[in-house]
């Protein structure tokens, strides 16, 4: 990987050989960064190279990536589309032209964390494991065991019993050997680590494994280039654990560093109101976070030990961004409001960025006639029970005319 | 729309004009065909053009279109992977590179029908219509809500009451209007029918609307395309109201007149054993069929009358098409190997073709050395409960590392 330079842990500054394995920095047990050559990746790479390529999927940007190439099979992850949404907009106080949404539920399995698993499928790959596991709030899970699947991988998934059926659906047909723990993300992240510790697998746990953050930069990478490498002004993404908004405003800053965007976006950081530490610290700059309760109906943001702090109050104070927290029923309206004016359908957490600009447009926290990127990490298919909350149950009625007129009236 | 020559009922060869409006046969009532210039087309399009086109949907092959042009917003439908799938081909009892999945689960909506339903609401548009409405087991309603919404259009839904969850979420978040039926899909279709007529709505019923098979057989375009036009021997699709696997038809006709490909593939039409009206004809060559009961858990093809017979049965024996029915455990073995071996998370009616494959392979219809691509035709997320009753619920244990211990000896 002549690209890569090495690896560098981002609490101490200890430098690693970036080896396929690598996990915590093994001085200080900090989490690591993939560090890369720009000059190299300059005089490799161009928009116009890019322009002429084939591949659609996260691997069109190998220069970007710390791999030599990559295998098959392999599911299509990434390339999901990043639509231009006027109405939306305007439904939530902005000009036209000014709102884009980057779909990142139109994954295999339908959400953003396809980048991560796909990337660390390969890096199981090259470290010749042929079993690997990871704990998850449910989306990193059921990716992993897609991804794994196709590869001929055995995957071990430990989700909080509270997830989702639809992920936990997935997992069971993907063929993973799921175990649900009756417990909160840090018990099931806990009990994970021993268990990887104690078998031996490859460790898919984004915030111990440095190279998933390079897989979930690619959604900035196609962000960018969708937008024609002029960037929004802002670019929104929910957080949890914090390694999305941290690979997020890597991908950013690797493309600015290797010339191919001029200026960096701000980021707006949104939490759910009931489990928000990183919010909370990062509002005030601080890396200073306190655990919070997990009291959320966007489980996949529902983490109130979050693993990756460092590097998300990081990307926090880097990109200057706006801290925003919402609550649930911001969330049900915002995923009404990707439905409707959008025909986007996410689930909770996938919605929650789209809560905050709403709810910073609406508080003045945004200047007149900013752009902004908002990111949907999940599909809404995800979690129908809460779709069903937010929008509401249909209406019944037997096959027969007059009482679909009195319907027809009321509607 | 110079690639156009016009209409033609299926049933009696009345011809009529392409106009937007288009519904059946002004005579006889029938169905009707949208037919092509295929000198036209041959003169304003090649595969090597195709190859340079930057477009990544549905609309890239506009020459085969009945469309102008196609405006925006619209979602990105089509451009769905197809996989090369060896490890479920060997479990299957196929060769190396014998197998292909093409994924419609991977549209916007989560289904194939997202391309019937863009097809359609174009050409809402272009008849200068804003309200649009359907029948439908699901998946179709769901498109369409989806696909209207992000135009502004309004959408009335017709579902019978059995539409599994997921289905019925999507389309209350893209905010139609939707009335639940309780009774069959034949009832559900006639007071849709009804309510169309009193309304005066744009008819997205795809047995009626001719466009919208035109929408669908993109998937046949893009399946040739991603095959380098080296069709496979098969293509296995499960069929319902017949209107998909008369797309698909349609679609490799389209392609071998206009001289993209050199030959015309065999399909395998499969339906569930407790539903097979099209096939109980069609495996005797015969139009001549008769209305059943809906007795499968794959809703999406669980039409005891479907609404276009002719043009599925008619695909059947130009094709001289297998004929499969598959069993509701059939169907639920097929989600899972596609998951496992594939990493493909398919609905009941998206694995039907697959369980259709494994069973035609079983009894020797298909020859030694045979090559297949599968249609998975939407997402399993759609019905998460038929998949957790597929693949069974995972164990539960307490964040405690004995008890870990215990499941895992098991495992």
């Amino acid at each position: 990987m002549r690209n890569v330079v090495g690896a560098r842990c981002v609490s101490c500054g200890t430098r690693a050989e970036a080896v396929p394995g690598l996990t915590v920095c093994p001085k200080c047990g900090g989490i690591m960064d993939i560090e890369y050559d720009y000059d190299y990746i300059r005089s490799h790479l161009t928009k116009e190279d890019l322009a002429q390529r084939n591949e659609r999927s996260m691997w069109r940007y190998l220069e970007f990536l710390p791999v030599e190439k990559v295998g098959k099979p392999r599911l299509r992850v990434g390339a999901s589309p990043l639509y231009q949404a006027d109405r939306l907009a305007k439904a939530l106080g902005l000009g036209e032209g000014k709102l884009y949404i980057k779909d990142d539920g139109q994954n295999p399995t339908a959400s953003l964390k396809d980048r991560a698993s796909a990337m660390a499928v390969v890096k199981a790959g090259e470290a010749g494991m042929t079993e690997i596991a990871c704990s998850s709030t449910g989306n990193a899970a059921s990716s992993l065991a897609g991804n794994a699947a196709v590869a001929g991988l055995t995957a071990y998934i430990f989700v909080p019993a509270r997830a989702p059926k639809g992920k936990v659906a997935q997992l069971r047909m993907f063929g993973a050997h799921v175990v649900l723990v009756d417990g909160s993300y840090e018990d099931t992240f806990r009990i994970s680590a021993e268990a990887i510790d104690h078998f031996g697998w490859y460790n898919r746990n984004a915030a111990i494994n440095p190279y998933l953050m390079e897989g979930k930069k690619t959604v900035s990478l196609e962000i960018a280039e969708q937008l024609g490498f002029k960037m929004t002004d802002y670019v929104a993404v929910s957080v949890g654990d914090g390694c999305t908004i941290a690979g997020v405003w890597k991908g950013f800053k690797d493309l600015y560093e290797a010339g191919f965007i001029d200026r960096l976006p701000r980021l707006i950081s949104v939490q759910a109101s009931g489990c928000c530490p990183i919010n909370t610290a990062g509002a005030k700059r601080s890396f200073d976070w306190t655990p919070q309760e997990e009291n959320t109906i966007a489980d996949s943001i529902a983490v109130g030990v979050p693993r990756n702090p460092v590097k998300a109050l990081k990307a926090i104070s880097e990109s200057d961004a706006l801290t925003v927290n919402v609550s649930d029923e911001e969330i049900y309206d915002a995923m009404k409001l990707l439905g409707r004016y959008a025909g986007v359908f996410a689930e909770p957490a996938g919605a929650a960025a789209t809560a905050g600009i709403r709810k910073a447009v609406a508080e003045g926290l945004i200047e007149e006639g900013a752009s902004i990127t908002t990111i949907v990490t999940g599909n809404g298919l995800k979690d129908v029970a809460n779709a069903i909350k937010a929008a509401g149950e249909p209406v019944k009625i037997k096959p027969d005319m007059e009482e679909l007129m009195n319907i027809m009236d009321r509607l």
